[in-house]
């Protein structure tokens, strides 16, 4: 298994580190090389090899893989878990900064010194950020790349601005800080962040396209109602033609709806007729279109995505591939170069794992990867190896008794009574909530008493946890998301009980999350499991869609502030239309003084907190228009076109988010179709496993290997595999890989036979393998750039 | 191709009507019989033939097939549009009699003694309806059939209730009167809204799963609010548990948002944490999951009811053909049986056209139409025959000057100059109107003059009108939709231009109407091309879901008239939050009354008009809870049930309205992909055309055919035909057959692969044709039943 030490790789690397040895290499073409020069240059390719795989798994494009030994030193700075995680703190309090600056939240106002300085620091570290890249990607290429570009502009813009402020001592209207969101948008860590917003942007066109028809049949509608309505003094909603585009406007967010129609609806009865064709027109026909078209291109970008991603994967691999492979022996990899792989590639892997994975990798047995082998890299590298246990449960190896007790409780937890008389339980825990939280209306201080249900409900759910746990093993029971539920919502019940007993009062709250119980009441039912096990699927897709929204927010809460910021306040805005909605008046009712309030002056843009909440209000749409009339009647008529601005951008994200989530479950439900297997079976194997066998001979070979020819020292975990080899006493043992599935993995199933298409399609397109290797040997200073950008 | 007047049919039908002929048959089995006696029991079979087509193409179930004379003739009466026109006028005036019941429309009450004779002469014709169908269906038949059965059960109670009310001259409480749209349902021109609302039914059971889980959540947060905001006692909206539950119903449709959060949020900022979550898991993530499902469900009943279609149609076939083969041919029907079989079913078409549908089925050149052929009836049947014409033009035959001038134009016409041009005129048409719209708002009486600009632009329409419709001749011109709709909409500009010569002031409004040219602009682009045409293809059904909505919002209305007639005025509900919505008040400003109004008394349930109009708004649903409230202050609280129950059903019909436009789109969409044609192109032919050859001796042969054996004297399409055949002075003509593409053609291009797999399916599960073929010659009574259902 062990090949030759003297294997020549066939593509050198970073020809300027080892440029001797290319020199020498064309001269004495089969010849061995001292050993220290040939390791060296092993492990070159090694680590280039797992770059460019890197690369592929990130999708960073190869034009920006590091050409010089200089620029590999500074990617390796900055591809690092610290390098990314100080990109992500820099840019956060670069965000974070505006709840500091005027107009503040008042318990986290700074002085004008102090968040100057620590905007001017955190800018700083962005700037040493850059010059990383810089280094790395080389001038030229740094200057190609449009995001850094944006980037490094947007810097140089805010540095200046920070020293301006921090030498007038004062901030001055800074609408620029609405950019700051693109410090975090290019962090490594954002990028789904940044695929949403690519996804955006590539269903923008004919999103436009539909909106127009939209505004136009608006403004159509905006003459026609202005001809119809103006003649009447009581309506203010028609009578200048501004008026009545900003009516209409407002109306089809179904916003001033019935208000609009009502002046004109007391004179003449038939005039619902106009607000009834509009609204039908414009909310339940165009409306739909927009989500339609929007659909229908998100379908076409979500597939068009994972084609490119796939191709982009597969060139990784290839490219990897030639690095991997000595002149001696063109085709295949070893096992002695995959290890070495490895050890670029996942750092932490322990040497069993390798071992395993290349074992999976290997499928056709023999002692080298060939490429198509190789080309399932991806499947197998986030596997986690264990070996088969010889047993089913985790107490077979306990005395008899204690093995006895074990298996009655686990036949009791997996029994369907036991589940049922659960889900019964539950059930009654609810209505008694219900009723009890009914009986409380008369007022009584129910915060301070523990029901003794509590107690009783909390002690069912609490045997029922541990039952479960002792009688699956904690491994299997925490496997299981539903479990996982459980077991949460019951500890929280608990610190609720222990809040309550102690009489900490801020965290009542969480006792009122019992009811959160009853959710596992859904679990009866195959549509529930199904559609929550999508939900959870979606979740991280979901999170990075509301991190997306709340990006646009952050730059349009800044616009706000800097020019809403204290414009409204109660009693203003009495020249409106909604003025009602500011009052704050004191009215004597009988013989007692109540506060009448409007209450709208709370949706300001006072300080950054304050805008958020103001800015989620825009979005339900609901009485926006009166947040947007309160503003305009303080300010100008023009303060409208940021609100009508904020509405435009929020439908495109909402309908974006409502396009994703029709995809993903449509697509769910097509591969459940497709497969025919029953999805969201709780008790159902759902991940991707792969078996591999190991005998003894092999295991006592590769450690050999590891041990005198690549002097490998930390070889514990090997060790452990041969004693659990010797301990069972058979001669071969069998391990599985297991990991979850991932939404990559329903495609492949879903597209298999155009997927096949694609990768001919590629490699009729690209050169081919053998051309490449050829062209590589007579140009080594090439061998690196990429044949696809 | 006449074949022998001795033909024996296969199968006969109608045993009652010639149980002789049968016995007789059964006897002397290939014998001749008496002529007359024959062509008798050829022209049953031939009815029968077109019956059984007529319901594959109405989609009745064969279970409803006549069996005898006497039902035979009560289905012949009751399937003409005669019957239908009056089935529909009845229902219609039933349900019209709500405008002049009380509470009735103010100028349209009628006496009690008047709307219940009415209503009762209506129910009788209703009853009368039923005893054909009774007559026509059998006893047996008719209460197995469960439509029916409701009907009559509904009739029945009518009945009873119109008789109370005549007795007593007073309506009581007449809630059923809410059931009245079933009689409209029923009719037979109303089918689409049946399909609806099966589909709807359908779409139920995974709607209703998600709803709970929709409600879980919420009664989990009102809970929650009501723990953590009943202590504040200016906060109104979590005060009781079921306050707490309302105010998260309506906060769900976004209505009372931020209203409901403010006084919290007044008190606690932090307090928007519980609203914003809320509305995040409710509104933008499970009422979209409800979209999803709904849109899942949608997607696979529309196949399925097309498999479901084509299967019926295909056996419906069957059965057709079983009954138009003769014994000594028993695989072939000639054109004397296809003719027979045509005077029944499109008994107003030409003896040419059947001659030329005979043709366009029969593929293979035979003489005879095998089954194969005869599967493609459905197909060929609305096919409109044409000879092609020899030349381009419609002005081909004119003198040489003409023809010249009339070339002229048309190329003119059909030039890209002439159109961009008038894409230009249209534009500045419309800055034009934006411009003079926007100089009105000094309030000039603009109605009485008539801009010169109007005329201007009117004229340049009216020539390109003219000049197209000389230069393409009306044919063509008129078969383009937008075609049709620049003619209409100049058309009613004339119209509105002698409105205002002739000062017609109730018709100002056409002029209005004049920005809708501008909609001529959206011409340009490829994709308001597939849009817009998308737009025209969904309209019927679009129109049809209209009419179901119609029909749901009406029951309602009745409802609502019943329990909430007269029970909101100005100045009620000062009980309730909302008073202010309802407050008319004089107010001294300054030194002039100003009458202060809240509208709100509008939106009641007077009478059905004003009905509507509250029903629309309630499904536009912002500030429906004012509606609620003001009704629920003066009733009691179980009136929310009524509005919460008409939100969640809107909310059905309105999921289904977006699924459906979404499947629609989507299915257009990738029903151009698959097929790689360019959609929607205003200048591509999109029929559907079949040709067919006609050489002059076999019209002759035909003419011969038609004259001496059938007999049929009314020939003079055909000899037109001959006509025709001798003046082009060629041996033979072709005729081309249009019609244009419906949705079950595109579907049909779609599911191709998949057809092939049903009607093998279809035919495994089925028993063999010829099977049948021996089990109704061996008992003839059964040989109408049919085996499928």
């Amino acid at each position: 298994m062990a090949d030759g030490d003297d294997d020549v790789p066939l593509i050198l690397t970073w020809d300027d580190a080892n440029s001797g040895l290319v020199v020498e290499e064309e001269e004495r073409t089969a010849d061995p090389r001292p050993q220290n020069s040939l390791r060296q240059s092993w492990e070159m390719n090694y680590q280039e090899a797992a770059i460019y795989l890197q690369e592929g798994e990130n999708n960073d494009k190869f034009f920006t893989h590091p050409r010089s030994a200089n620029a590999l030193s500074a990617y390796l700075f900055a591809h690092n878990h610290l390098f990314y995680m100080m990109e992500l703190l820099t840019a956060v309090l670069l965000m974070l900064l505006s709840l500091a600056e005027a107009p503040a939240v008042p318990f986290l106002r700074l002085d004008v010194y102090v968040h100057a300085t620590l905007e001017l620091l955190a800018l700083a570290m962005v700037a040493f950020e850059l010059c990383m890249k810089l280094r790395w990607l080389g001038f030229h290429t740094f200057i190609r790349h449009k995001r850094t570009m944006v980037k490094t502009s947007v810097l140089f813009l805010q540095f200046v601005e920070a020293i301006v402020v921090l030498v007038r001592q004062t901030s001055h209207l800074r609408v620029t800080r609405a950019l700051r969101p693109i410090f975090l948008v290019d962090c490594r860590y954002c990028g789904a962040v940044r695929r949403n917003l690519r996804q955006i942007f590539q269903s923008l066109p004919p999103f436009m396209d539909i909106l127009l028809l939209l505004l136009f049949f608006m403004v159509i509608f905006a003459i026609l109602g202005f001809c119809l309505f103006s003649s009447n003094p009581a309506d203010p909603y028609f009578n200048t033609l501004e008026n009545s585009i900003v009516s209409l406007f407002v109306l089809l967010t179904t916003a001033n709806f019935p208000d609009v129609m009502m002046p004109a609806y007391s004179k003449n009865r038939w005039s619902c007729i106009f607000f009834i064709v509009y609204l039908s027109i414009e909310l339940y026909f165009i409306m739909n279109l927009l989500l339609a078209v929007v659909f229908d291109t998100f379908n076409g970008v979500e597939k068009m995505k994972f084609k490119s991603l796939l191709l982009h994967k597969r060139s990784a691999i290839e490219h990897a591939f030639q690095l991997l492979v000595s002149r001696q022996r063109p085709d295949g990899v070893s096992l002695k170069q995959f290890d070495g792989l490895m050890r670029f590639y996942r750092p932490r892997m322990a040497a069993r794992d390798r071992f395993l994975t290349f074992k999976a990798l290997n499928q056709s047995g023999a002692t080298m990867l060939s490429l198509s082998d190789f080309y399932k890299f991806y499947e197998v590298i986030g596997l986690k190896w264990k070996a088969r246990r010889s047993g089913e449960y985790w107490f077979d190896d306990l005395p008899r008794t204690a093995f006895l007790i074990f298996k009655g409780i686990n036949l009791l937890v997996k029994s369907k009574a036991f589940q049922y008389a659960m889900y019964l339980v539950v059930a009654i825990n609810g209505i008694w909530i219900l009723v009890e939280t009914n009986m409380l209306n008369d007022g009584v201080s129910w915060t301070r008493v523990v029901p003794w249900s509590y107690i009783v409900f909390l002690t069912i759910y609490g045997i029922e946890v541990l039952l479960k746990l002792t009688g699956l093993g904690p491994m299997t029971y925490f496997s299981l998301g539903w479990n996982l539920f459980d077991f949460s919502v019951t500890v929280f019940a608990f610190l609720g009980l222990i809040a309550l007993a102690f009489d900490m009062e801020p965290f009542y709250f969480v006792v009122v999350l019992r009811p959160l119980q009853l959710l596992r009441l859904f679990k009866i039912k195959q549509r529930y499991r199904n559609v929550l096990d999508t939900m959870f699927e979606l979740f991280p897709r979901m999170a990075s869609l509301g991190l997306t929204l709340i990006i646009f927010y952050y730059s349009f809460a800044i616009v706000g502030m800097e020019f809403f910021a204290g414009v409204v306040y109660p009693n203003c805005c009495n020249t409106s239309t909604v003025a009602d909605a500011y009052r704050q008046i004191n009215v004597t009712v009988g013989n007692r003084t109540v506060l009448e309030e409007g209450y709208y002056y709370l949706n300001n843009f006072n300080n950054i907190l304050s805008s958020f909440v103001t800015l989620f209000e825009l979005t339900v749409v609901n009485n926006w228009y009166i947040t947007m009339e309160g503003i305009t009647s303080q300010t100008s008529h023009g303060s409208r076109l940021y609100f009508m601005t904020f509405y435009i951008v929020t439908m495109v994200v909402m309908t974006i988010i409502v396009a994703f989530i029709l995809d993903a479950f449509v697509f769910r439900m097509n591969y459940s179709r497709k497969n025919r297997e029953p999805l969201g079976d709780p008790e159902e194997e759902k991940g991707i496993v792969f078996e591999t066998e190991v005998s003894q001979t092999e295991a006592l070979q590769t450690m050999d290997l590891y041990r005198h020819t690549l002097r490998i020292t930390n070889l514990s975990s090997l060790q452990s595999m041969y004693a659990a080899l010797e301990r069972c006493g058979q001669p071969s043992l069998v391990f599985l890989g297991r990991r979850s599935r991932t939404k990559s993995d329903l495609s492949m199933k879903m597209y298999e036979e155009e997927i096949q298409e694609w990768y001919e399609e590629f490699s009729r397109t690209n050169l081919q393998p053998d051309e490449t290797f050829q062209q590589s040997l007579n140009s080594p200073e090439v061998s690196t750039t990429d044949s696809i950008n």
